[in-house]
């Protein structure tokens, strides 16, 4: 009975992820291609594809199936697919039915609105920098999202948890909070000593830099990292970001700066760091629920590896950086190799969290997780949440918001009711450099091997290590089990104060 | 509660439409923008969303609401949607359902693996120039046409009128072979006599022309004859086609020949006139079984009005052939209009249906609608056919095959299993003039608002004629109702005698 049912199950898990896969299929479509007036038809084919799937995932007859396997006991020897991970399979998937399984119909579908109206009154909200029209609708999305953790099980008490564990399992208020801590605290005291020294002056990012010749240049950089064409495209958007369409089909996208020749290039590399996640899944989880990246801190570890560690460093520069010039001879034929590298690391302390430097970027991000964690528990309210906001810029970066757009207002997320979300960011930080130690005590010449445009070795350690795994391995599990040690600051830490105090002369 | 069965009754429909629409959308990026290695997972994906779709239409709830309305009576003034066509919607939604329904699942399933193995076969059958390997494989899919119309109803002696019905209602074999039989004669003796006359030389097609300039000039062209760019999108592929992805979301595709100023431009008006008819449905048919062409001839009228009545017209090209000839004024710098004119429709009759001039293309298609004829009747063989095929190619076009790539295996159709649509292409032909002929009566003056670039007034009467209806009006009640008369010959023969006596100086 076990593989017959085994076999039945994966039908069912297949079914949903190709409903979820044709659903991104028309998502992509809408962010490159699709004709302005066609919007309406696509947020109704979405909702019907969005629809069809979530009834799959709650198909009792998966219920069924999960509890029947739970009981039975596998033969020693499968006769088939021996390489596929059934046992992980089965707890990733009773773990998404059954948070979907407690979420009563009724209220998916009052989120589902209550999210519509709220986008759209976050959007008219930032254009006007009118926190107040937003505060009504982000009130209702903390209290839907409360109610989100309640109906999953969580205690009153522990709401925030269950929205961070959904996002990145087993991490919670008391684990961010002894990370976030010591790190704010070191990084506010280095960015004070960076911006107490002289900047760089990066006069090139002020000319101006053809969109068609970005992106030949960008092209050029994804094939040369590895990017294979044939499983995968690059395309414009407004907002750069990273689809699976299928296990041969990863599609990223940029957009172009008319005066910055490397905005969009670091969007194409970040991108790609996702993108190569998501190609190296193992054959055997194909069509599965194990096939995605295990938690968002992990995929956001690949995109900063690439786009932060790799891709400002030295040593990858060295030769891209003549092949840049070659497309821009008037703009960079006065550069020099140094100064563009100062250039590219410049650490200015901003408002916005998306163009924030290495050093500033995980402060907007502890800030945030410092507020979401007293909205929920009760010590913030919506209306006090600007005043402390721009309280705490003030403190952690140096920065006056001048209005609620750059302030308060300039994320979506809380908008979608995404709360617990902010942290992976920053948590993609200490994974990116933990792993990328383990990384280069492994491979011996890693700097060598970038200044000679090979990445390959480099690829084979992350497919191995963590991309085949998808979902089968869990966060916590991956990182202790590669680098031998739970998540920690260290190694994060150790790169940015090696990196900036040579950068700043501190 | 006639009107809340309606409500039901229209959600069901829209609910089928819509994934139907997803899966448009799933085979556009699959002809225009899918890398390679995605084709495999693009195939699942539009299997689930088709076999949904297909669970949808067959649906017993549809059925038991279509017998109840069927009984109920409407009241006297509809409260809300008084422009809907219920009547229409009713009768159009029993027949879909009606032919669903009449299939079991198991034959269902059944053609659809012959036909993916069928089409496998001829595409390398067509390769590799060999009937004989394609043949059995056609023997197949003519057996399983035939138990289709046989489960939808059609008496043994009558299956072929039964294939021919479902791709347009209403013409049989009688009424097709009436229409057909004198038109092959006719075309036949005329183009004796072109044949008889000097060619024009054309020296101008065996140049180089940009692929970019071509598709500049294309979307020039495009936007001049009114097509919405926020409604649509034109993007390149293999095979030109047209497709509806929502009411304000119509795509068209074409490719561009390196020596053919020409070939990708007709293509885009070509399939400019299927979008046509697509975007000019009525606002209230929106996301109903309504809102497409309510025939293959009908549609077909509207892409060949546009390609070839317009498109090959000296009015038409009095202002466009000096726009053309700014992008290429190498090339086409020391061609007159008149010579230009000529070489646009040169009669030059070859083996090839989709390369056909005005005049041999009809004789292709009736060549294909006896074969089909006969092999249903079973006065044909599937071994004879090539013979056969041959032996009719050289008495009405005067055309050698060389091969069979060339000769019988040059369509697609077939593997498929789409018997009964090719006389839909000679259809569109009839159609196209008949419509044409009382459009010049309604609107005087359309050769100078064609020379002036004015095709408002056209697309007015279409749409108000046409297009608006959608399947609201059988094809046979639109044409008589438009010209005031059935379907005949008269305008089409008028159309290409008078034009091809003059170029041709007969």
């Amino acid at each position: 009975m076990y593989y017959e049912d085994m076999e039945q199950l994966r039908k069912l898990d297949r079914e949903r992820i190709r409903l979820s896969q044709a659903a991104a299929v028309l998502h992509w479509d809408q962010e490159c291609y699709l004709p302005p007036e066609g919007v309406e038809d696509r947020a109704e084919q979405l909702a019907v594809l969005q629809g069809l799937a979530h009834e799959k995932l709650i198909d009792p007859r998966l219920g069924e199936l999960l509890d029947k396997l739970d009981e039975d006991v596998p033969p020693a020897v499968p006769p088939a697919e021996n390489e596929f991970p059934a046992r992980d399979f089965l707890r990733v998937l009773r773990r998404d039915y059954g948070r979907a399984r407690k979420l009563p119909g009724d209220f998916v579908r009052e989120c589902a609105k209550a999210e519509g109206l709220s986008q759209a009154a976050w959007i008219e909200a930032r254009k006007q920098k009118d926190y107040a029209a937003f505060a009504p609708h982000l009130e209702k999305m903390i209290d839907l999202a409360r109610k989100k953790a309640e109906y999953w099980g969580w205690e009153k008490t522990r709401l925030y948890d269950g929205l961070l564990d959904f996002h990145e399992p087993g991490l919670g208020v008391k684990e961010l909070a002894a990370l976030f801590g010591p790190l704010r605290e070191h990084l506010q005291g280095f960015l004070k000593k960076i911006t107490a020294q002289p900047q760089p002056e990066g006069a090139f990012f002020h000319q101006t830099y053809d969109s068609s010749k970005q992106d030949t240049f960008c092209r050029e950089v994804l094939a040369g990292l590895g990017f294979n064409a044939r499983r995968g495209r690059l395309d414009l958007s407004a907002h750069p970001f990273t689809t699976t369409l299928g296990f041969n089909d990863v599609r990223i996208t940029t957009r172009y700066g008319k005066n910055d020749p490397l905005s969009g290039l670091f969007s194409v590399i970040h991108e790609g760091g996702h993108a190569f996640y998501e190609l190296g899944m193992d054959p055997s989880l194909r069509s599965s629920c194990l096939a995605e990246g295990t938690s968002m801190g992990i995929h956001e570890s690949q995109s900063r590896l690439w786009e932060n560690v790799i891709g400002r460093s030295r040593s990858f520069w060295r030769p891209w950086f003549p092949c840049l010039k070659k497309y821009f001879p008037d703009q960079l034929g006065g550069t020099g190799f140094d100064e563009f590298y100062r250039a590219v690391n410049t650490v200015i302390p901003g408002p916005i969290r998306v163009e924030a430097d290495e050093v500033s970027y995980s402060l907007h991000i502890i800030l945030r997780f410092e507020m979401e964690e007293r909205l929920f528990a009760g010590s913030l309210t919506v209306n006090e949440l600007p005043a402390a906001w721009n309280t705490a810029m003030k403190d952690y970066l140096g920065v006056e918001c001048a209005d609620d757009a750059e302030g308060i207002l300039q994320d979506v997320h809380w908008s979608m009711g995404a709360f617990g979300y902010f942290p992976s960011y920053a948590l993609g930080n200490l994974y990116a450099l933990q792993f990328w130690e383990k990384l280069c005590t492994d491979i011996p010449g890693v700097e060598e091997a970038l200044e000679k445009q090979e990445y390959g070795l480099i690829h084979n350690w992350l497919r191995e290590k963590i991309h085949r795994k998808g979902r089968s391995a869990e966060p916590a599990v991956l990182i202790k089990e590669i680098t031998e040690r739970e998540l920690s600051l260290e190694s994060f830490l150790r790169y940015i104060k090696t990196k900036y105090s040579e950068l700043y002369g501190l």
